[in-house]
C-alpha cells in the first residue's frame, strides 16, 4: 500500500510538471523533462547529497513508467483539467505526505542525526518543484507562498517522534501522512500562509 | 579518434558557451564559468547521479585545457564568430552526438536498464546547454525550440540496438554519431521543430 | 582557530542569504532556505563533485545550528543591518578567504591534480553564492560585478605554491587567507573591477 502511495504521489508531482511545462509553451521533450524533474527532483537531490547513488528512480523503472504515463495522461486532459485540479491538489497534498516520510527514513536508515532526516524529509518533498520552479525560469513557489515545506517539517518530526516511541511502522506511516495532509489541507482551505517579513525602508 | 571527437564536442560547447556568456556582458570569471559549466555540465550531471565520482573532467586535465583554450580562442575571435558560425553549428552537433554515445555507453557498463542508457546519453548531451541557460537566467533553449533531444534520444536507442546486434563499437560509434548529426542538421535546414500544446483556454 | 573562522565564515554567508531572501519577500522557509544554501552550497557542490558523502554540514550540527543562529539573528537586526554593512562585508570576506582554502586543500587530501584542487577552492567559496542567486531568480552577481572569486584563485593558488615549499600550514592559512581578504578589500575600496568584452555588433 505505502508502494503505490508513493507512486501515486510521483504521478501527482508528473502531472502538476506537465501542466506547469504545457503553460510555458514547451516541445513535447521539454513538457517531459519538466515533469520527470517535479516528479524525482527532491528525491534525486536527498540521495545524491547522501551518496545513495545510482540515484533512486535508475534502479526501479516502474517510477520512469509512472512518469511517462501520468505525462502522456495530462497531456490528453490539459483542457479537462481544471474540473480535476481538486483530485491534482489531493494527489499533490498525498505525494507531499509520503514524500517526507520516505527522506525522513532514509535519514533514519544512514544513522544521521535528527534534525538532518527532517532535512531530508523535506528536501525529498519539497525540491521537485524547487527544480520545476528554476527550469521554468520562475522564483520557486514554495519560497513565498502558502503553508507547504512547513506542513513536511511538522511531518517529519512526528515521524522521528512516534519512532522513537516505538509505534509501529505502519501506524506512524498513517498518523504522519494524515498531519502533513491535514495541515494542507487546513491552509489551503483558509488561506493560511506564512508571514513575510518588513525589509529595512532605508537599505 | 573517437577521443579526440570528444575532445571536439567539449571545445565546440565551450565556445557556444562563451559566445553566450560574453552576449550577457559578464566578467572573464563569469565567462569562463559558463563555457565550462556548457561544455561539461551534462557529463558531470550524469556523474553525479550514477556516483561515478570524482567526475570525469577531475580525472582528465586534456579536458580543463581544452575548454580554457576554447575560451580564449572564442574570446578574441568573438567579433568574427558569425562568419564562423556555421563551423559552430557543426561543432555542436558532433558534440551532441558524440556526448550521446558516450552517455549511453557508460549506463551501459553500469549495467543499467536500457531506458536509463538513453537517459544517460541525453542527460550527457543536453544538460550543459541546461545548466548555461540556468546560470544566464534565461529558460533552457531545449525545451522550447527545434529538435535537439530528439536527435539524441533516437541516437541512444541506434546505439543500444546496434549493441544488442553484436555490430562492432567503432561501426556503431559511426552509424550512431552520424544518424543523431543528421536528424539535427535535416530540421535546421528544414526548420522543423516539435509541435507544442495548447493550453486550456478557460484555465 | 582555524574552526571558528570557518563557523564564522559560515555565518556571514547565511546572514547575506537571509537578507537577500528578505529583499525578495520570501516567507520565513524560503528566507531560511536561501541562508542555508548561500552559507553550505559551495561546500555542499564540491562534496558531491568529488564523492565525498554524506555532505560536510550532515555530519557536523555545529554549522546547521550556527546558520540557525545566524538567520534568526539577521532576521531580527534586518533593520538596522546597513549600520552593520561593514561588519557583513568584513564577514563574509573572511569566509571566502577560508572556504577557499577548505576547497583547496580538501582537494589535495584527494589526490587531484593543482589545477582541479584551485577550481574545488573557487567554487567551495564562491558557488554559495551563486546557488543563492539562481534560487532567487536573480543572475549570479559574481559573474558580472567586482573582483571576487578572482581573489579566490590567487589566493587557492599561493596556498599550493606555499604548501609546496613547506611553509607550515597555519602560517600558510593565515597568509593565504590574507591575500585574498586583501584583494578583496582593495578591488572595492577602489571599485576595481574585471573588464568586459565588447560582444560583435554586427550579431
Amino acid at each position: 500500500m505505502f508502494y503505490s502511495l508513493d507512486l501515486l504521489g510521483t504521478i501527482a508531482f508528473a502531472v502538476s510538471g506537465t501542466l506547469t511545462a504545457i503553460h510555458k509553451k514547451f516541445d513535447p521533450f521539454g513538457v517531459f523533462i519538466i515533469a520527470f524533474a517535479t516528479a524525482v527532483g527532491g528525491g534525486t537531490l536527498r540521495d545524491v547529497l547522501i551518496g545513495r547513488t545510482p540515484v533512486g528512480w535508475m534502479l526501479d523503472l516502474n517510477y520512469v513508467y509512472a512518469i511517462i504515463g501520468a505525462t502522456i495522461f495530462a497531456i490528453i486532459i490539459r483542457k479537462k483539467i481544471n474540473y480535476l485540479s481538486t483530485s491534482l491538489f489531493l494527489f499533490d497534498t498525498i505525494g507531499l505526505g509520503i514524500f517526507t516520510i520516505i527522506g525522513t527514513e532514509i535519514g533514519v536508515q544512514q544513522d544521521l542525526h535528527p534534525i538532518i532526516c527532517v532535512a531530508l524529509g523535506v528536501v525529498s518533498a519539497t525540491f521537485g518543484g524547487v527544480i520545476r520552479d528554476i527550469l521554468c525560469n520562475e522564483i520557486p513557489v514554495i519560497f513565498h507562498k502558502e503553508i507547504y515545506a512547513s506542513a513536511c517539517i511538522v511531518g517529519a518530526i512526528t515521524f522521528l517522534a512516534l519512532s522513537t516511541f516505538n509505534v509501529p511502522v505502519n501506524i506512524n506511516y498513517i498518523i504522519t501522512s494524515l498531519i502533513v495532509i491535514l495541515i494542507r489541507l487546513i491552509s489551503v482551505k483558509f488561506k493560511l500562509s506564512l508571514p513575510t517579513f518588513i525589509a529595512d525602508t532605508k537599505g
